[in-house]
């Protein structure tokens, strides 16, 4: 499992979505080629893509959509909740405690941490902001692996050292500059303008 | 320029953002094994992505980065300003007015509607949130061709229809579900969770 290329792991996510809203809308079996048309990815990278984990279809007869999510799912771990730490309570923190893209898809908020006095205590969306002071043990105490960083820019680096500290192997980084973080730790972003850019290349302006 | 796969152009964005950060760094000159080993992208994908687009480095000396920033810049249509229209003044609407991610990466929000009339009026960090019943007459009159949705998922679709109405061609899309647009008009989705689940592939629960 280990020389699985990054950049194949990244497209089933994808692929995982596209096949749980072909079942939202009713559809059982799917082909690698409807599949690729769905995301402007071709069917033979599809293929490829999840030979690496094993056989999923018969030549011929398509994909079992329910099937293939499953194995998705338990490829990526995402078949039981993880917890996650959320934080930074601003804005963007509000809008994922209130997010319901997390539902049934392997993601639920736990725990809230913002170093504003006048937040810690408070009640976001059920929960306790809790006093970001306290992040190492909370997180440890918890057990979390997963966190998601919505501080400002020039506090993030800081943040980022604690959650390592505290045994996040996962954070996903809403500021807007690169995270140093040691190797058995992954960061993703949350950047706005790649998707942007990706379109405008599209549109005469 | 049209036969172009999708996802080479998606990659771009990457790159030009990984050598803006190499710049701001102070470095001038980089290869593809340098730009590849901070991506995990291998060298050959990147060299190949770019040689779509021309020849931008020399045999053995690497790329100058500050002129292939300028070409990638050029390629994505970035060097100028894209005005763009934000649609739901929310918790992620006013994260996105706050966002110092888009200075000089293209974009710039400048007009804000919603349909709340406790909102409508209102200023939001130096914008009057317009009512969203004038989307479609002020978008056309602003000539706006991007706008970001960040509205209720069971109001994102038919607040889509009328971005396309008004001329928008591409819509980076908040809310969790799918929208429908004709084929001249350009999604891409802010998903955490894609970027969640590409994370715990890798980590041991």
């Amino acid at each position: 499992m280990r020389e699985i290329p990054d950049i194949v792991v990244g497209r089933l996510p994808v692929y995982l979505r596209a096949l749980s809203r072909m079942i939202h809308e009713g559809q059982q079996v799917t082909s690698s080629k409807e599949l690729g048309e769905r995301l402007g990815i071709s069917s033979a990278q599809i293929r490829k893509d999840l030979s690496h984990f094993g056989e999923f279809g018969k030549q011929g007869t398509g994909y079992q959509i329910q099937y293939l999510v499953e194995q998705l799912q338990r490829i990526l771990k995402v078949k039981e909740e993880w917890k996650v730490a959320l934080i930074g309570v601003g804005d963007i923190g509000h809008a994922l405690t209130h997010y319901n893209g997390f539902v049934n898809r392997g993601f639920r908020i736990v725990a809230l941490f913002d170093s504003d006095p006048k937040k810690i205590g408070s009640l976001v969306n059920g929960l306790i902001v809790i006093d970001a002071a306290k992040l190492v043990d909370e997180i440890r105490a918890r057990g979390l692996k997963v966190a998601m960083l919505a501080v400002p820019a020039e506090k993030a680096q800081e943040v980022a050292n604690k959650l390592v500290e505290a045994g996040i192997e996962g954070i996903l980084n809403y500021a807007p500059i690169n995270l140093s973080v040691p190797p058995n730790v992954r960061v993703q972003h949350i950047d706005p303008v790649i998707h942007l850019q990706r379109m405008t290349f599209y549109i005469n302006s």
